[in-house]
Formats: structure tokens, C-alpha cells, sequence
């Protein structure tokens, strides 16, 4: 299997869009069909990703390796939601998991979750709620997670990884129950945000009575790029942020700190091979402190400049950093590789803005998703550092959080999310 | 003055962006002045509003007859933001309105608020946040309201237009204090949310201590056009809803049953001539129960087919729905002008996905802003039908209510957001 499933093709112009390949009231129906292998077929488009080929609209291809949504050039927006289990009938987990899996693989293609959605019978509720029809896929991509309590389920104990540890409390945490764990979880991306929250709203619909959404959160305004060369975004601090992150074209790099290797784990891990461990956390920003302190004070706390970005003393973003011209608790010498043994993670953060809270501030921050090999390793480490030391806490307050063991990817069309974890062959 | 508020111009290819134009650092200063004049310029286009023209990147005159992001075509994002005055201080809550106009000025324009953001001193907090610098204009517009309350201060009780009603409560309303009312309010549109944040942000940092945020809510999937002929946005039930709306293009129309005319109002009224009044309704969608019931109904609720959108017993969308073939409480049938005496409005809703609830249902739904020259002519009427006897009341609840004076535009750089109410001239 290559890795393929990381490389996007924009649709060629004039090509179905979701409304001409769903092929609703019946007549469409066959046409839809093969439409649908051909644009299927049109997203591999060789084993180099190719980010400049990465346009809004296109689809990314769902089978892989490695999940799409990891190294998959960041998409402009997030729906990221956690479940809770309801069920303790394993075998209707595992059919739940397939038909997701199934709603999963047409979704990402642009396509609508049934293919009978408009042309089935009207007493039904129809198979897609309807509101992405007509939008193009949009770089969809849906990525699942299970999260640690998930292994006190279904028999799956001796099946937990030694990586997926629950993490520890790190100081200044200041977590909100209610937005803080899950058994598994669903990271939607895409360009169009309606095409995300579409995407989680039929997986929620598909699990009704299995699963219930735990928290979700939506994301705007990515916060790092997975694009070589491209221009760092800005975080709502207005500071470019982690502008060294793994490209992900940059496969030795990947493979040394992204993704779990063959022999990573101990007896009954295998399963996890050919996957990476998620951690999320929603970060709050003190906005309105924050934008009544001085530049001056901004830039020694990032330990960049605020136009261009570049580190202290240097001229340009991607200059390398002095980091002994910063001061000591400067962000950006904290959290930088040299400080911290070489420890890289993957960032895919996006911002969000959750209107006010009681007291007329904005609810708004970072929501940091982080993609490791080993979170003992990661995030771990990393932010015991810089939750102690670090002097952004003035500003932020970490509220949220959760780990997530993200299995390999789906292999081909006869493959499903958690195969390598329920099935006892693996 | 003619009508260019509403015209757009896309920036040409290899046109300045904000980080260009904005010059910080000090040496970019005066090319930044320079070019920034250039851009404005720019974007006055003529008087003939052009919907092809209007590209994701460009930027709308902020300068005209009538306030922009009314007419305008309906930009993809909002950031939607209620105020409360916390200063009884006329003359400082004028100030504010001043700078506020000049960094809406700039802002729209795709500047940072002060031209010396970043040139500045250092020891000053920056007079910009600073998160959209490189971002393009982004179509931003920025549209203010005064509330009802807004007339029981500053001595302004005998400039409150008799338009300007509380409005009343309907059947099945669900209010949510914490989201319902305000003194002003602001209506950020932009086809980039991060540029829409960044203006509502950088407007209630400088009203700091003259204002305070009292809600805000962030739309995306535009729900409704104001561009002919143009496909009609889905909501998140699935449907296209509002496919007649009032086309920024049709100044017959506007002038009828959006601007308000020259001896609309009474004694003391005539500031609001060339304004507009605005209702925001959040409207909760129950989300769960609609996924679950059948196509047929679905249908039946709304008096159109779900996948094309047309009317009950027609074949295209736009074709002229006949009302008496639906159910007599379908929602077509009782919002057509036909069965409200001709009632029309111009809508500008988004959808919006705020989450989860407690009990893990999404909080989404449509966040309904409606433009009219008379809200007792307008939504009052409608919405006492629609309340009364709407088919979709089972699916919905109105959970936020807000009523908003919209007054007339900034005419030139001289002018200022409410010189027409405050100014004792006018």
C-alpha cells in the first residue's frame, strides 16, 4: 500500500459536484453510480503528495495506509466531536463502526451517505440529511480516535496501548468536565465548514442509540501548516505560531514522530500499526488582557516578532532561531525541539471564536490537536515544560483536553475504522 | 451620492494584501500609505453593483448612501455581535462611534486599524490585534444597529422611530435572556471568519469600558442570497429555504420594502432616511428529531421537494410555487408574500453549529437577520402567521430576539456611524 491517501486532486473542471453524482429521484441513479467510481478513482493520483495540487474542492482519497486528516494538508475548517459509547452490544458497535466506515468513505468522495438518499422511499427518514447537497467534497477528510475508556469495554483491555496513557493534570489546567474526554472521537476537516458539520452530523445520526456526542467543537482559521513553504498562519494572538511543523510530504520525519511503527508497542498493540496518537485541547485565550498588553511584552513572551514572525534578533519567519537571544521563559525557545530533546509533534490547531462567556468576554482560543507516535514521548513531556515555565499562561488557560489512539487507515472498500482492534484475526 | 456601497470589486491578481498594505516595522510606512490609497480607490467600481464581480478577496466600499452588508451579496461568514453601553457619557460614547467608523474605514478596506499598528511604540499595547494581517479584505463589511434601549439613554428618548417596536412575544418564543436584546450591535460579514472575528474583536477592544459585548454568534453557510439567480444556499435541515429573496441588484424593490424613505418617520425620525431595520433570530433547529422523520414529511413541512427545491407539484426551484397544491400550514405557503398581503424582507441568515447541549444535541440551526422598512410591516406580521400556525414550529424554537435601527451610511471619510442621531444638526 502506498501513501496515497494523503495526496489530493482538485476536481477537474466541470465535474459532478455532490448534486450531480448523489443521483436523487431515481432517474440519476445509475449514472451516479458510475460517476462515483470514476471521481473515486480520479483522487489517487500518484505517491507523492503534491500540495500545490491541494485545492478547495477536490476530494482526498479515504483509503490508505494512514488515515487521511493527519498529514493531509491542513483544510480550512474543523468539526471535531467526541462520543460516549451507549451500547455494551459489542457486535452492534462493530456494525455501527462498518456502516460509518461505509457513510465515511462516500461522504469524503462528495457523494451523500445512501446512495438512494433522494430516489428511496419517502416514509423512511432519507440516508442523508441534505444540507451538503450540491457542495463539492471540499478536501473532506474524517479521522477516528478511540479514546482510553474505550478499552474498559467490549472486551478490549489487554488491547490498550502502553502510548494511549491518560494524561496527566499539568499545571494551570483548568478543565471543563464537559469538554474533556470521550470513548472515541471523529475529526471532520474540510474547506467548507458546512461540509464538516454535515459529515459528523450523519455519523452522529447513523450512531443514534450506540453513541451520543460527548462535546464537539468547531474550528476556523488554521493555526499551522502541514504545507512546506507556506506562509504560517496567524493564531488569534496574531502571532504566527509553530512554524516549524512536519510537512507532509516530509515522510522520514513522519515515520520517525507521527506514526506508530511496527514494533512500537508491546504484546496485542500491533493493531496500531500505521497509526498516530491524537491529543486535543482546548486552549482559551484571555483575549482582552492580552490585547491591552504592550508589543513589546507580546513579542518576549512568543519570542518573535508580531509582523513577520521571525524569532528574536532574526529577520525572517523561517530564519533558525537563537534561542539564548530570547528570554528564558520566551514561548518560542520553550517549546522548540533543542529545548526539549528533539521532541516534534505533528499540529493541526485551528481557532475558535464560541461567542461570549457570562462576563462579556470572547470565549475564544486555540484548539490544539497534536498527532504524535507516543504521547510519552510528545505531548507529554512538551507541555510539562511548558505549563511550567512557559510565559503564555499568563494569557491562556487550558480547558478542554483528551487523547485519542487513531488507528492505520482504511485499506480498500472492503476495509472499516477499527478493524485492526475488534477483528481477531488481527 | 450614488449607490456604490454595494459594489465589489475583486482585488486584481498580485494586489496588495493586508500584510503589504499595512507597513510595519517602520520602513514600509509611507509605501503603505500610498498603496493604501490606491486600494480604496480600487474598489469604487461604478454604480452598477456587479454580483460577478464580487470575488472572495476583494473589498466592498465601506462609503455610501445606505450601509454596506445589506444589499451586499451575502458574504460566506458572520460574526454577529450584541453591545451594551457602560458609559453614560454622551460626548465619549460619540468619540468611540468616531473611531470605531475610522477603523471600520480601514478594516474593510483589508488595513489594520492604525496605520502605524506596528511601527508604533512598543510600549503601547498595538492598535491592532493583529490576526488578519496578510489576510485579504475578504468582502468584510461592517454594519451597525442601535437598539431600543439605546433611546433611554444619552437624552435620545425623542429620536426613537416609531418603526423601532419592542418586538412581541410570539407563540412558542424560548427566549434566552443571555442572548436576546442590546443596545447596538454590529453585523461583521466576510467571506474569511477569521476577518470578521478580527473586526468585532478590534471594535470591542476600543470600546473598552464605553461598551461591552452582550452576545455574539458566529454563522457560516449562508442561508439565503441576495445575488440573482444564484443557487439558494441549504440550511442545516437540508433544505433551499427563501429562494425569492430581494436581490442586491433590484433598487425598485429595495427602495420599497428595505431603505427607509424620505417622510417615513415622524417628528424627530429623519435620521434613519437611506437606514433599515434589522430582526437577528436565533432559531434552535431540532436537529435529532427532523434527521428522523420521513423524506415525505420533511417535504410536506416545507411545501418543497428536498432535492432540486422546488415547489410542491413543480419541476425547477425558481418556478412560481403554487400554494394552494401544499398543506395549508406548509412553510412556503404561509411565508409567501401571497398569503401575507405582499409582506417582503430581505434575508441575510446564517447557519450555525454552536456545540453540543447537555444532553449531547447539537445546538445548530439558523441565525436569521432580516433587512425592512418597517419591522411592524415586516417581520411582526410574518412572524405572527408563521408562529401561529408553521408546520416546521415542531422541528424549531426561536431562542434569541433582537431588534436594530440600521442608520443610513457614512457618507465620506468625514462622516461618522450615527452623526445622523447624534449630531443636533441633522
Amino acid at each position: 500500500m502506498t501513501e496515497t491517501q494523503d495526496t489530493t486532486t482538485a476536481s477537474p473542471a466541470g465535474s459532478p459536484s455532490r448534486r450531480a453524482l448523489i443521483g436523487w429521484g431515481g432517474a440519476g441513479l445509475a449514472l451516479g453510480a458510475v460517476a462515483a467510481g470514476g471521481a473515486v478513482a480520479a483522487t489517487r493520483a500518484g505517491d507523492d503528495a503534491d500540495p500545490a495540487a491541494a485545492e478547495a474542492g477536490g476530494a482526498v482519497a479515504f483509503h490508505g495506509a494512514h488515515q487521511a486528516g493527519i498529514a493531509t494538508p491542513v483544510q480550512d475548517r474543523l468539526h471535531f466531536a467526541a462520543f460516549d459509547v451507549k451500547t455494551d452490544d459489542r457486535a452492534e458497535f462493530v456494525r455501527m463502526l462498518k456502516d460509518w466506515t461505509a457513510a465515511a468513505r462516500r461522504m469524503t468522495a462528495g457523494h451523500a451517505v445512501g446512495e438512494g438518499a433522494y430516489g428511496g422511499l419517502a416514509e423512511a427518514p432519507p440516508d442523508d440529511t441534505g444540507e451538503a447537497l450540491g457542495l463539492a467534497p471540499s478536501r473532506l477528510t474524517l479521522t477516528i480516535g478511540f479514546g482510553p475508556s474505550l478499552f474498559e469495554r467490549f472486551g478490549l483491555a489487554g488491547k490498550r496501548p502502553a502510548a494511549l496513557v491518560d494524561l496527566p493534570r499539568f499545571a494551570g489546567d483548568n478543565l471543563d468536565r464537559t469538554r474533556t474526554g470521550g470513548d472515541l472521537c471523529i475529526q471532520a476537516c474540510a474547506d467548507d465548514p458546512q461540509v464538516a458539520v454535515h459529515a459528523i452530523r450523519n455519523l452522529a445520526r447513523i450512531g443514534f442509540g450506540k453513541v451520543a456526542i460527548r462535546w464537539s467543537q468547531l474550528g476556523f482559521g488554521k493555526t499551522s501548516s502541514t504545507t512546506p513553504d507556506a506562509q504560517t498562519p496567524r493564531n488569534l494572538m496574531g502571532f504566527k505560531d509553530g512554524t516549524r511543523n512536519i510537512a507532509g510530504t516530509e515522510t522520514d520525519r513522519l515515520k520517525k514522530f507521527v506514526w506508530v511503527g511496527d514494533g512500537d508497542g508491546g504484546k496485542g498493540e500491533s493493531w496500531m500499526t500505521g497509526g498516530s496518537y491524537l491529543v486535543a485541547r482546548r486552549i482559551r485565550m484571555n483575549i482582552e488582557t492580552w490585547d491591552r498588553t504592550s508589543l513589546q511584552e507580546q513579542e518576549d513572551v512568543f519570542g518573535r516578532d508580531k509582523g513577520e514572525g521571525a524569532p528574536v534578533g532574526r529577520a525572517k519567519e523561517h530564519d533558525k532561531p537563537f534561542l539564548k537571544a530570547m528570554k528564558p521563559d520566551a514561548h518560542v525557545r520553550l517549546a522548540h525541539p533543542d529545548s526539549n530533546n528533539g521532541i516534534t509533534i505533528l499540529r493541526r490547531g485551528y481557532s475558535f471564536t464560541d461567542g461570549t462567556d457570562g462576563l462579556g468576554r470572547l470565549d475564544a482560543g486555540l484548539f490544539f490537536l497534536a498527532y504524535q507516535r507516543d504521547v510519552r514521548k510528545g505531548f507529554i513531556p512538551l507541555q510539562r515544560q511548558l505549563s511550567a515555565k512557559d510565559a503564555l499562561n499568563e494569557y491562556i488557560q487550558h480547558v478542554g483536553s483528551a487523547v485519542f489512539a487513531v488507528p492505520p487507515g482504511v485499506r480498500d472498500k472492503d476495509d472499516w475504522w477499527g478493524r485492526t482492534l475488534f477483528s481477531e484475526e488481527a
